[in-house]
Order: structure tokens, then C-alpha cells, then sequence
């Protein structure tokens, strides 16, 4: 396997500014964050994006998030709320290929944007979209 | 307590195109839609943020965003990533007081675009911001 960045700081083998860690998963602080205190939650084990991470590492995840969200907002850095994301696969941003939960500071002009073309489809269009999704779920 | 547009969803009151529902959440598309087939993974207990959803949500919300997107990317739709983001608070973006887990559909050119002032903080600073959130985690 290729070496991976988080896989390295997971086995101590690479430097990274901690905030919390625990059986399952690693909270550090982002190399470039968006805002100041922007963190990241990294499963120990490697898995690339949501279809390999199963489902068992969703509640440590959330957990850490949300941990990490109220330390957030009592740490002094300036955070009047919270956001989370998470890019799977290179069309939605990810970067590095080690799945990993942004927990991101935010405050009034902090200069995050989150920009979109938003759609306003009629309820036939959003049925229509929504019978195709549920016709693929995983069984 | 008032009126809740997903409150009023789960319980029958208000249309919406739903994609999944089990015990904990329902998955409904956004009205307003960055791009088609974007979907709202929300609980079905009222809760307005993280402070307030616990922990125990976290495994159902991401078991559902996890089928959701695997559903997203087999169903047509135009999907070649899948972006995860939950706004917690007025500062994030939340608009809907009831706690809610985007699931979107990306593709290469779809105009949803993440802006920020992109930081690169000396180590020093790193571990002295880490420090001030480890302190700051709930016991």
C-alpha cells in the first residue's frame, strides 16, 4: 500500500497537533485550516472513503464530532458555530485518501463561502429523483 | 414550541420526497437542491443541534448517509463524489433549526464551490491552539 499521511500519524510515526483520541478514531488539527482550531477525525483504521468504512465507525465518528464541537465552542478560539463535512472521492474535494470528518470553527465573517447553483425543482421532479435513490439502496 | 417544517414531516403533516426512513432518521430531498439528488439524512426526535442530539443518533444518522450515498452514486443521477456536511448553528449556515446531515451528490463541474481564507499556522501555533481545545473537551 501506498504510505498514508493519516496512517502515519496514527502509528506516531508523523507529527500532528492532537485534541483527542481514543479506541477508534484520532482528532487533529488540520496542516491548512479555514479557520483557526479546524480539525479533522480520522478512523485509526485506513479506509479510503464511506464504502469501505463500514458501519461500526459512524458512532465513534459522531461522538468525537461532537465532543470536539463543545471544546470548539469553550476553547477561547473564536467559534460561534460549528460545521461538518466530509468529501468522499476526489469529485467532492478529498484530498488525502484516509476518510476523514472536518469539524470546522465558524464565525460571522469568517470568509468560509459555501457556494452552489440551488435548484428549485417542482415536487414531480424531486418524486422522480427520489424513487430513483430509493430504487438503489443497498438491500 | 414552534412549528417545526421536519417535525411536521415526520409526522405526516408536510410533504416531502422521502429516499429512506427506519426508527431513528428519515431521508427526504432538500427543496433546494446544490445539485440533483441532494438529500437530507435528519432524526426523527426533534433536536436543533449537536449539543442537544447526543450520541446515540450518530450511528443511525451516518448508517443512513452511508446507504444514501452508495445509493446516490448507482442511481443514475449524476454522481461521481459524495459530500457530507451538517451546519450546527446560525454562524454555520443552519437555517432549519432541526438538526439535519447534507448528503450530496458531486460531479466534476457542478458549481458547488468551498471558499476559505486558507491558513498555514506554524506548528508552534498548531499545538498551542490544540491545547487550548483538548482543555476545553467535555469531561
Amino acid at each position: 500500500m501506498e504510505s498514508c499521511v493519516f496512517c502515519e500519524i496514527v502509528a506516531g510515526r508523523a507529527a500532528a497537533s492532537v485534541v483527542h483520541g481514543d479506541d477508534d478514531v484520532l482528532a487533529i488539527l488540520d496542516l491548512h485550516p479555514a479557520t483557526p482550531g479546524h480539525v479533522l477525525v480520522i478512523p485509526r483504521t485506513h479506509v479510503a472513503g464511506l464504502a469501505e468504512a463500514g458501519d461500526a465507525v459512524g458512532g465513534p465518528i459522531w461522538r468525537a464530532a461532537r465532543r470536539v464541537a463543545a471544546a470548539l465552542r469553550a476553547s477561547g478560539l473564536r467559534c460561534e458555530g460549528v460545521q461538518l463535512s466530509l468529501a468522499d472521492g476526489e469529485a467532492a474535494g478529498q484530498e488525502v485518501f484516509h476518510l476523514h470528518l472536518h469539524v470546522m470553527p465558524r464565525f460571522a465573517g469568517d470568509g468560509v463561502v459555501v457556494a452552489a447553483e440551488w435548484r428549485s425543482p417542482s415536487r414531480a421532479r424531486l418524486d422522480q429523483d427520489a424513487a430513483l435513490i430509493r430504487a438503489a439502496l443497498p438491500r
